[in-house]
């Protein structure tokens, strides 16, 4: 059984669509995902504090929303594969207990012989890597699907993922991984 | 420079001791380290669900005793290798806030760039590991260290140290790593 390594935040959870939504509710602007795209995660705001402290908030990483269809393809993709859910949480500490409670709400299927909260991802190793963030994946041996979020929108060089329907069609509905 | 894994618990952590201590304050039983000699690590107490309540207590693994040497010698590797603390904590989640302020207060020369809190270490890669678990050194690819503790007394066919001298021994004083 091939190893399957998927990132959490703007992956399974839709990180940019929480901050936009928090971000709006705590300053009154109306900033929506156009004007994220290609600028840095958390430079993108006009109020980057703002994001600094979500980040430190209590709570934040908890309520997080699902990205689309995630909850379905990885439940079939662990059936396939030997999934590792990796996210790079240890810069916010807070958010340890919370994203493993996340995943215990959202992903009941995945179990804790299968989280690693971690600080950088440069000693994973695997078959495959599903990452928002190309410093993860440029690491990484094994295959790499960059999934799509609006601060790596622009760039190239990169075997892109949309969505969990395009994972779906690389990892699980052809005859061999398209990786 | 090399990639070096080091486990926290019976390594930087004497979690043994702790054991031994909060198990006797708990009990009024009289348990010493020579009991515990080729026994599982839980099941080498004759009340193993006093110390399974010790794992999920509040506080247990914040007040966990250093390993003697451990944070001078870490400290010295930190220099002349890529450090990384990897620390199976995922089955007792509350213990994870509580492991990454043991480690900001013992041993604050470690980023939380180089913090791994995982279930399984089957996905680490590096050049050498030190851990106490021949599980976690099975899967390992580089060089192993298995550090003496009372559950592996018995083992043999590992490459052994039995404190942070040995470590330094193999690591630090020899013109290459004698491992």
């Amino acid at each position: 059984m091939k190893t399957l390594i998927i990132d959490m935040d703007n992956v399974m959870a839709d990180i940019s669509r929480h901050f936009i939504e928090a971000y709006n509710r705590e300053t009154g602007e109306n900033i929506d995902r156009q004007a994220l795209l290609g600028k840095p995660e958390v430079g993108a705001f006009p109020q980057p504090d703002v994001i600094h402290r979500l980040l430190h908030t209590p709570g934040f990483f908890l309520t997080a929303p699902l990205m689309k269809d995630s909850q379905e393809v990885v439940a079939e993709l662990n059936k396939k594969y030997k999934v590792f859910i990796v996210s790079s949480a240890m810069e916010f500490p807070q958010s340890l207990p919370e994203k493993f409670e996340w995943l215990a709400k959202h992903f009941p299927f995945i179990g804790w012989q299968q989280i690693i909260f971690c600080g950088s991802k440069s000693v994973i190793t695997g078959d495959y890597m599903i990452d928002d963030y190309p410093k993860n994946l440029d690491y990484f041996g094994g295959g790499r699907l960059l999934f799509t979020a609006p601060h790596n929108y622009a760039l190239t060089g990169y075997d892109r993922v949309d969505s969990w329907q395009d994972v779906a069609d690389r990892l699980l509905r052809s005859e061999t991984p398209h990786v």
